[in-house]
């Protein structure tokens, strides 16, 4: 089941609904209410197995609302907190294996399909950057979940990009703190949550990112160095995750680009859908266009090799 | 004023209330409902300056509870995101200026008066320690607050211990990720808000803590690198800080010192007020007690000098 939020000429208020083939359907009515759309996900999770059989029978016989004419918001609108894993593909590099870690992103900082990212107003970041990732949406209270019962602590999965801003090369800016991970609307989240139950293996999907139609990630899942299962046994051995937290599993590197005003950005993940985003920058800086080729980048064969779709976008560079 | 949450023998469930000389006043009935105790403070917060009269005129006639009658919780219990600055005072030290930096620690890690600081039952930290601090809490929406305008930002301040796992030496253990901060319970907070027109300069308090009764962190608030104005505009100008958000000083690490099973801590801010805590360790570890003197430990002769009253505390490391 594709869970989402939405809002329409009718009602401009973030409401659940369910995604089909058809287009987008209500389920306002049949899921328990709540003060906020990211409370009324959390009431969805933690009540699922209940409401499941209601909303499966539901969406046979009701009403979808063509996906043009809704407003997808984002499927959680403020988690309780984000998480996303440091440096965690092997991006075809030989290197010594690495601990996983993870540092916390603002949770204010969620946007959805069709919003804004925007850049902010100042000069200390040297750019700003796109990182595609696969997004575990807990269900909780869940802690020490053992790797084998990883599946017990996870609804579902969405897609995230992890947008960054840059210091020195590929570094992220205030890198001792991770903070240029934190700007608002740097944390887009979308455009539904897949339940767990439609993914057979989260370590074997197809992550892509297009920039103005151009591709720039383009990688597997199963080249994650801690699968979901580890990234699971990992942090609920630190802290009780809750329904509706979220961990982005990380990025591959090697697609990585630069954010410019007007842009268009579309994240892709198999088996989940598409988001589109666009960029303002209020000062249009202007950086080199394409897969991010400087300071540390990943190796650019490998790039090659592995992504002959991208040749197109790297004679761009 | 001095807000709080509470709980008592007729209601186990956190309400608001104003502590006053004479106790607790229960203002439940004079404040707006919300569908949490973190909401009801940030509604509190939000409409301060219209309940303000009413909640003045009610603390004279109404009739308090002794502080010994009733359960005192966070008054943020789950604050929408919570920021420590990081190493930002001077601690006598002869070094050169440092750029302020932050990082986000997990929010649902909130504890309060009374609670236990629960150590995590494994093995890879290699200790635990208190960190003491000062914590703004913010008004918002604030975004882009010119340093000199801080106080538009500033409903009140509470306590805070930065309760930190520690890797080598006095390194956070994940010390890349600060994930060492964001244990479960790692989040003390309280006892109370005092609204900010009580404190006239956050940066002339006194801020101690005691580990059974023995004095550690012991330091003015004045010796910050970087004063509350300046973290106002800082972090303002990355996100916006919305009402019930908060902001911890960071702490003068001179004071530093281990926590283990079955210790009891205090925190004291002036203005502020006390708060106490107990320490478990499910796995009854042991370290030295008093204060750290170890790898990276701040100047013991200036510990002396500056706090005659450590001596006692010293002699027993």
């Amino acid at each position: 089941m594709k869970l989402a939020m939405f809002a329409d000429s009718d009602n401009d208020s973030l409401r659940p609904a369910i995604i089909t083939d058809a287009g987008v359907v209500d389920i306002t009515a049949l899921v328990p209410d709540a003060p906020t759309p990211q409370l009324v996900m959390q009431e969805i999770i933690d009540q699922f197995e209940t409401l499941s059989p209601t909303l499966n029978d539901h969406i046979i016989h009701a009403a979808a609302k063509p996906l043009d004419q809704v407003r997808l918001g984002p499927p959680l609108p403020r988690p309780g907190k984000i998480l996303n894993c440091i440096g965690n593909y092997w991006e075809h590099r030989d290197r010594d294996a690495a601990p996983l870690n993870m540092f916390l992103k603002n949770p204010d900082a969620v946007i959805g399909p069709g919003d804004v990212i925007r850049l902010p107003d100042f000069t200390e970041p040297t750019s700003f950057m796109h990182e595609a990732e696969l997004a575990l949406v807990f269900r909780g209270p869940s802690k020490n979940v053992p790797a084998e019962c990883w599946r017990d602590a996870i609804f579902g999965y969405t897609a995230a990009i992890d947008v960054t801003a840059r210091g020195e090369g590929r570094f992220t800016w205030k890198k001792m703190s991770w903070l240029g991970k934190s700007f608002d609307t740097f944390a887009p989240l979308g455009p539904c949550i897949v339940t767990a139950d439609e993914i057979a293996d989260p370590n074997d999907l197809h992550v892509r990112l297009w920039n103005n139609g151009d591709l720039r990630h383009n990688y597997s899942t199963s080249d994650m160095e801690h699968p979901v299962s580890a990234i699971v046994a990992f942090i609920t051995r630190l802290m009780t995750m809750n329904s509706g937290d979220v961990v982005s599993c990380g990025t591959n590197h090697e697609g990585l680009g630069y954010l410019q005003d007007g842009e268009r950005v579309v994240v892709d993940i198999s088996g989940i859908g598409s988001m589109e985003l666009t960029v303002e920058d209020p000062l249009k800086r202007v950086w080199e266009r394409g897969v991010y080729m400087g300071e540390n980048s990943t190796n650019h064969e490998a790039i090659r090799r592995n992504n002959p779709e991208l040749e197109n976008s790297l004679r761009r560079c």
